[in-house]
């Protein structure tokens, strides 16, 4: 059971992230910006609130009670009344910029954007009021390279990201409309058998034959339906049953030519036709798809192609495609993420009289310049002892000691604080040290970007 | 004159950033981590938004008024009031933490925060209702190094931003209050002398003499009280005009202790004692320091240290002293922050037909293993022309072409798109071809460090 809530939690449904967790998400958020950009999308960034009425009516009734609204100021506080709302997606504001810097985006407009957005829902375990979206678009190509692309992209993050055992389903709005249109589905039940069809993966068949039979839809066609999409090999099933229906192959051709694009660049598991595949939103218009892994419930990742919503949410009218990463939930999945003893310093260094303090400033600075984290004791204890305990609740691996008889010596003593060992050092030669002995437990040339991306070093992860 | 706002353009006071802003911003945020985690300071996080009534009295009535206020949400919304709230700043969220984190958090808590705050401001050029606040703050020493550990960090983030030609002054509110005690001020004028002194940059002497007088300050010391601060050896001056305050003369000490820490470090016209610092704010109890560059108006950080504040906010009593980056305006200064033409991809691959897009996607793919940031085209045109003028437009370094004549021969060509020089290289080497291009035009080793970081590619600054 989580601890009761004190004065000093955050707010219900947000998160404080200290800095292990911090980093182990930024480390991510690099990965993710790195993989995207080199597949030529560009990031963008919004303010985090948008005017209401850019918001309200874009999500549905429900979608609407979730904003979190901003008071008026001044004298119109006491109206009571909003003007503004934290962002409840990143896809608005999309649809926001691209009407209002047309010119300015290139054609197609390839875009990431990872952000938090906010949404007033009940927190829970794993769902949090403030949390990270990170999505990509395309907006102005109706090409399936675009989706190609995109689906190509997020399987290089999930990888590169150290994701496990992940597959990418594939499907196409339209082979679902047409075999709605093939089985003689009312086009009136054909958004509820879409729901019930979802169903398959958690039901046994018989159990979603009974509830699209309840749907209205006759027991024969149901059962027919549910064996051509779920069958093993549904993949020619689906083709000879769409063969009565232009839009159904014509989503079909899309789906394969989609695969013959991506899966020779991805291992061959990785990805596949699901013609059960259905996901949600109603709002997309040609192929899908969503991306699971065996030891995770829900999906990691989904997306699709949505050829009018952009118009729909305010924006041009222009062909879009694009996915969105379920962020908070993958980094859960990661390797150590937040929770190892993280090293706060890589070099400590003790101040051991008044007089010396300006030795040890200095060693610290020598020991940045290598580069290595380093910090002088800041505390009020004048102990070796003491301070040789401090640095080792920073987890340092050096602590470097300057006291009156290594100042008359002009020598420093670095403490390896591992092994214990204790070598005399030349305080003009600490910078020449420190840089060997950390290139003797790191790989070679990690040390300076390790530090350089300000999230670990060679002598953090010795 | 700005062009007038219309209904897509982000709320009054906010600012969208598209890439190469984005990017500017995040090269030097990326700087600002790098040097504040060699001191190591680790990062902090907290939400958006904290309770109401943990803001509420914080900032005083006037910081009162600006705070962004969220409406309560569900049934509770009709009444009008607020729960949550907009963070003002990172100090009154850093007090939070380090009241619920307490034990867990180390000793000293060296800690950076990095990210938006929102303040119901006019807007006006150079001020925005969503900014960024760049923080650093050590709680629990009371030592003289931390001070000087955070200007010398400060100094290190600013040097590293490429910032030129700044300088930081050094004061202490012991100086001050001593000089007010010698100069037989009574406490209650104390705080409006100060307001007063504070301009000597601004106005001349006998305008500061004079308003000094109308304070109440009897004019013989007035007139002295500024030929000492503002006296070309105002040092000496004031050490001597100190001796008869026991507060102002371990204020000067520690002033004294802090430059012979941190001077060494600095070049030396970089750092000095400035006895008519002031700086507004009412909570500094020790060492104050500002920075500012000739170039510029007002400074571009400020900090002391602040012993009760964060009591005062609703955390422990620890001593404590932090310093803020002014990293809008700071921005604003550095080169090439955002303006200059960035390419958006340094491979450009054309698609010439159908059958030989899955071709045009596995290139694509050989030269982000490179890595370059490499993207198909994905307009309607079939003609090469329009393809290349496609690329032209994302600045792509190379366009890799393969037609029909490619593909019988099992070749590429690629189009250097500066010179227009076009080789034919086997389709299999493409990617070493690339990495050998990219190498001779990027200075030795920028070209995988710089795709890496997502923002700058050899290809790019060539």
């Amino acid at each position: 059971m989580d601890p009761m809530p004190t004065q000093f939690d955050p707010p219900s449904g947000t998160r404080d992230f200290l800095a292990a967790e911090f980093e182990a998400r930024e480390r991510a958020f690099a990965t993710i910006r790195s993989v995207f950009s080199l597949y030529g999308f560009e990031p963008l960034q919004t303010p985090a609130f948008e005017r209401l009425d850019v918001l309200l009516g874009k999500y549905g009734d429900d979608g609407d009670k979730l904003i979190f609204k901003i008071l008026r100021r001044g004298e119109h506080e006491a109206s009571g009344e909003a003007d503004l709302a934290l962002r409840y997606d990143m896809t608005v504001p999309l649809a926001r910029v691209a009407a209002a810097y047309g010119s300015q985006l290139p054609v197609p407009y390839k875009r990431f954007a990872i952000g938090p957005v906010w949404r007033a829902d009940r927190p829970g375990k794993g769902r949090y009021r403030e949390f990270t979206q990170c999505d990509l678009d395309i907006l102005g190509s109706a090409s399936p390279l675009a989706d190609a692309e995109i689906i190509c992209a997020v399987h290089d993050v999930l990888s590169e990201l150290g994701v496990g055992g992940f597959s990418i389903q594939l499907n196409s709005r339209q082979v679902l409309t047409g075999l709605l249109s093939v089985f003689g589905v009312p086009a009136e039940l054909g958004a509820g058998v879409l729901i019930t069809l979802d169903k398959l993966d958690k039901l046994p068949a018989d159990e979603v034959i009974a509830e699209l039979a309840a749907r209205g839809l006759a027991p024969g066609a149901a059962a027919e339906l549910v064996a051509v999409v779920a069958a093993p090999d549904a993949g020619s099933q689906v083709a000879s049953a769409l063969k009565g229906s232009d839009q159904g192959t014509a989503g079909l051709d899309e789906v394969r030519r989609i695969l013959d694009l991506a899966a020779p660049l991805l291992p061959p598991e990785r990805v596949g036709f699901s013609p059960r595949l259905v996901r949600g939103l109603s709002y997309y218009t040609g192929p899908i798809w969503e991306v699971t892994a065996a030891a995770v419930p829900g999906s990691l990742a989904g997306g699709g192609r949505y050829d009018h919503l952009i118009e729909q949410l305010g924006g041009p009218d222009v062909p879009a495609a694009g996915g969105s990463l379920g962020i908070e939930r993958i980094l859960l999945m990661l390797p150590g993420s937040g929770t190892e003893r993280r090293a706060r310093l890589d070099v400590a260094v003790p101040v051991l009289s008044e007089d010396l303090a300006a030795r040890s400033f200095a060693l610290a600075a020598a020991a940045r310049a290598v580069p290595l984290r380093a910090g002088v004791y800041l505390g009020s204890s004048g102990k070796l002892g003491r301070q040789l305990k401090w640095a080792g609740d920073q987890r340092a691996r050096w602590a470097l000691i300057c006291g009156p008889a290594e100042a008359r010596a002009g020598t420093v003593t670095v403490r390896d604080m591992v092994s214990g060992e204790q070598t005399a050092v030349p305080a003009g030669d600490i910078g020449r040290h420190l840089a060997q002995a950390a290139a003797s437990l790191a790989p070679a040339d990690a040390g300076e970007a390790a530090v350089r991306d300000g999230t670990d070093t060679a002598a953090g992860r010795a």
